[in-house]
């Protein structure tokens, strides 16, 4: 079965669903974006996403295309359409076309991609082997709280990562603090029950993932903090681990080549991976 | 007449020539590209322009999606179908077609977008009026000089200026100097006869006008100083530019509101201005 995008008002195949070469989001990564996991034919925290969206849209001063609830309907309708039960959803909105300008005029009307991804039972993840990271710089731009496509830098730290045969890149700002990884958020756990991660401001997205996991720790009585740590202190942790909307809990087990505690998922990362399942049954 | 782009093989109309949507250039701003000055009949510096082309395409591992020869034959076809004679042409590369992840896998075959633009005689910049700029804080990335379309903070940048009546933004690094300008690189003239700009660095693009605009002061005698300006020292020097492949030299007569010089466009300006007219002539 071709897989069905939406494009700027129909749905084609996804090879065939074309953006005009001046479109800004092709020209000048003018644009944003949202992933959001289908589980058992749920959007996981689908509101949370819209809202991010919404907040992504207003820092960068484009217009929602449709109303929010249309927004809404067509995911319904990809979902429908390529039969997904589980995977996720992917929806960009761009500034639109335009002659090519570094600035843009108002009133354009903006371009809207959605379309799904199938793929295995997404709580495969609880039963994962823990991943292995690198650091390296993070030399993205000053507004990460924004959920752009101006994604390169992100693009070299991931290829820099798996180059180097790990799953993911922590980003280390100037002082050796680790900002969050190329595509997630991170997280180490200092000691039993205490969970450390990046505070949000500009140098980090907010995570859906890293808010939900906040409050899912909360219930489980273990204390969060919401502090920067080093890349050192990261690897001298109890345990270690990232949060995505596609990979949810991620146990990581080895940073630049250093095994973390004893190699194995510690309990307070289970803890929260069960959680973290179990919010989504 | 419609416009005609080049895009992966085809010669189209520029509206019906389509990107897939999961392009990495539309979805990650994993993508190069260089604007070339046409005037009278020939692309200013198109060698140079490659060279950087290669260099930008080099740093992040995407391969030419031919030879750069055929990238020229192009080039001289887009122009020929569009009857060109004065304006621009417009080269992208990106990384390609994949299924969308941030690291790239290798192999996939780039993307190669040129189309051109019509304007009127850029000689016009001669009898120009000097601009406005306004200054506001360089958030952009760290390998600002990789020509890439990873472009958001300079669009924002570009914006903000034009919606203060201005025509460029210049952007400040943490400690109040000026690296370039959105779209263009910036200079001071600190004393008559003597020309300031950033060197290069990762923190801005090595600009081919900037480059060139170099050897002709050398060639007039004029003094090149490659160091860093601030804000303060732009506003109390005797005259400004800007310069840009599609600018050239530009006299800058305004900076954030402060009149720089006399408000005219002073005499090393209109020297430069005048040896970069005819060096293209």
């Amino acid at each position: 079965m071709p897989k069905i995008a939406f494009v700027n008002g129909s749905y084609r195949n996804i090879h065939k669903a074309s953006i005009e070469i001046e479109d800004r989001g092709f020209q000048f990564a003018d644009g944003v974006y949202e992933v959001i996991a289908l589980t058992n034919d749920v959007l996981i925290d689908l509101d949370f996403h819209l809202d991010r969206l919404n907040r992504s849209l207003t820092e960068i001063n484009i217009k929602w295309p449709m109303s929010r609830e249309s927004v809404m309907a067509i995911c319904a309708e990809v979902i429908r359409r390529n039969r997904l039960t589980q995977g996720s959803l992917y929806i960009q909105i761009t500034r639109g076309v335009t002659a090519r300008d570094f600035s843009y005029p108002n009133g354009i009307k903006p371009s809207l991609v959605i379309y799904g991804r199938r793929s295995r039972n997404n709580q495969a993840s609880s039963k994962a082997q823990g991943i292995k990271v690198i650091s390296t710089r993070d030399i993205r731009w000053g507004r990460c709280d924004i959920k752009s496509i101006s994604l390169l830098a992100s693009v070299l730290a991931k290829t820099q990562a798996n180059n180097k045969i790990a799953q993911e890149a922590w980003l280390l700002n100037e002082d050796g603090f680790v900002t969050e990884g190329a595509s997630s958020n991170a997280w180490i756990v200092p000691r039993p029950n205490v969970i450390q991660t990046h505070p949000v401001n500009s140098s980090i997205l907010s995570g859906i993932t890293r808010l939900r996991t906040i409050k899912l720790a909360q219930e489980q009585s273990i204390k969060v903090i919401e502090r920067p740590f080093s890349i050192n202190e990261a690897k001298k942790a109890k345990e270690a681990f990232l949060t995505s909307s596609t990979l949810f809990v991620q146990p990581i087990v080895n940073i630049d080549g250093s095994q973390i505690g004893d190699g194995e998922i510690g309990s307070t990362t289970k803890t929260l991976i069960k959680s973290y399942l179990d919010f989504m049954d």
